[in-house]
């Protein structure tokens, strides 16, 4: 019963995903005599929280929360943010029981919405569905824990473990509705990544192409900068954000990105310090990156502990090649025994490709 | 219904894996008003057929099979091999119904049974639950048709597409389960084949190590008969039959691998030719063979057509490494449209591990 409703909310959750960065993915569920008489969710930065939505489209079914029973996927917040504490509302509309799935993150806050409701004479069942409302919003909970954002490392290969033929040559390795789905993955993120060697091969856009989709941010690793000024990245700046993270501190060599719309952002030293590059993002208010190539950016973002998942696209084919790429270069690791091991490991279909999604 | 009976005798036929080589697997189903009375599936090489053994399980049970069906997943024979004609047996038990799944393959002899049935009075229903049937026996129809076996190219590969590290090292990469699946899969094989890397690099036992599993021939692909004569295959040739196919006509250099129990194969030119080798094997009744490495074997196969099905075992885990092998070797195809396209997905788990399989 309980999990049925939390369930509902947590899908409700899921509709503001891409657009409430950095605020939490947030669904909410009015029951009562086991009908839901309102629901809502946290659909964009700055807008309604998703207590205060159910709410007002219980009122607007003509209806009273008075009594009834409130699911919601993350404890109420106490605080006055960009909006009011929901606390304040839910105590206002006399609701009788509140379910909550995730606890605040922030521990410095965690329990304290909480305690408020539960002095107000509300009672309040602490931990339903859980580990699945924890799940919406890990990328969230680990922005708020960390500082940096989540990093979601994703690539395609063929069977035989290939991301390129020997030539170089790699479009397309998954078919249709897997490369919808990364557009989809797009549109969720704050920021897209590719090292420099991607945008030299590739030329990509990583643009989202669904329609109605965000473009996120689009980040290029490129320590020497090279990015070609006519590259689909550079020319179209003036419309998606863009930034090149470089070592390059003569800033007259800058110039013609900047003109272009690009930001340039400057590291000391001869490589991009992955981890303060993160931390910039992060600071930022971004808290979910997407990885999207190459194998050296790939490695050195998973040797230096900065993944937190990892999405392999598989394909029914086979392209050989002693020479053909894989996903991930660098040095590796020396023995089977060091390998960097994936839990919670997901497997899905998109047409005709497999994808394995695992965390580190 | 005629589905539930034909999916038994499709599970008992099962049972026969790894023993029937060259003939196929077989099993029998006797039902009579909606109850199987008999059951039984061709076990070994020149033992009973699958519908005599049904047949005998029917008296054994003290019934008889006047007036039954018949489910049986191949059409049964009408010549006198290690066995007598079955529809004999079936005529002589006054069975009223025959349900066929596969046609016999052998077109010289193929729809002749069913006639011999047809003609003796009884109701003959051909192609149920076909498919599965014919899926049962996939390297028998192979062999058949062209006199080669069937070729299962076997990898373990992590996430990240690397079937070893950067050093070579490659135990293990998959799990108990998985690892126990390819011996299963060994037992059910006549042939297991590895190239000379593979035998220099990991020294292999190539064994079926499950109680009572059969051991499969173990054929080492060595051109230049580099084969160690301390290498593991060498040391227990004498138990288990192994097979080295060279290019060295000089015989002197055969005579420790003969000594040691070993059978030398050789072929004409610098390399042994692939087509050639396993025709060879084909001839003497082996009409699958499983390959389990290394790369460069893989991919001759592959590009020589020689490859019907992949199975990659994908561990949870990440080696990284620009050096690190993956599955497939060789050039490799130039362009992605060239992939080699695999069908008949197939995903399960073993443990952590997935094992995804293809058809090319």
């Amino acid at each position: 019963m309980h999990e049925t409703f939390m369930r509902r909310a947590i899908s409700l959750a899921e509709r503001g995903r891409g657009h409430t960065a950095p605020n939490p993915l947030v669904g909410a569920v009015l029951v009562r005599d086991g009908k839901i008489i309102g629901e809502g969710f946290h659909a964009f930065y700055g807008g309604l929280h998703a207590e205060r939505a159910a709410l007002e489209d219980c009122f607007q079914r003509g209806l009273s929360p008075a009594g009834a029973s409130l699911y919601v996927t993350l404890e109420p917040c106490c605080h006055t943010g960009k909006q009011p504490p929901c606390t304040e509302a839910i105590l206002a509309a006399d609701i009788r029981a509140v379910f909550v799935g995730s606890s605040d993150p922030n521990p410095l806050v965690a329990g304290k919405g909480i305690a408020a409701l539960r002095q107000g004479g509300i009672a309040v069942t602490e931990h339903v569905s859980e580990s699945a409302c924890d799940a919406l919003n890990a990328p969230f909970f680990h922005h708020i824990r960390t500082g940096l954002p989540f990093v979601l490392l994703k690539y395609a290969m063929t069977l035989d473990g290939k991301t390129a033929c020997a030539s170089g040559a790699s479009r397309w390795i998954t078919g249709e509705a897997a490369r919808e789905e990364v557009h989809r993955t797009r549109a969720a993120v704050g920021a897209v990544m590719v090292g420099i060697n991607t945008v030299l091969q590739d030329d990509p856009l990583l643009t989202c192409r669904i329609p109605g989709g965000r473009n996120p941010l689009r980040v290029v690793c490129d320590s020497g900068l090279r990015t070609p000024l006519d590259s689909a990245l550079v020319k179209t700046a003036a419309e998606v954000p863009t930034l090149l993270a470089c070592c390059v501190s003569d800033t007259a060599r800058h110039e013609a990105y900047l003109a272009a719309g690009c930001e340039v952002l400057t590291f000391p030293g001869r490589r991009v310090d992955l981890r303060a590059l993160l931390t910039s993002l992060g600071a930022r208010g971004i808290n979910e990156v997407l990885v999207e190539g190459g194998a050296e950016l790939g490695w050195a973002l998973l040797s230096a502990g900065l993944v937190q998942r990892v999405q392999a696209y598989i394909a029914p084919k086979l392209f050989g090649g002693k020479n053909a790429p894989s996903a991930l270069g660098g040095t590796g690791v020396p023995y089977p025994i060091d390998a960097f091991a994936l839990k919670n490991m997901h497997i899905r279909s998109f047409g005709a490709d497999v994808r394995i999604e695992g965390d580190l």
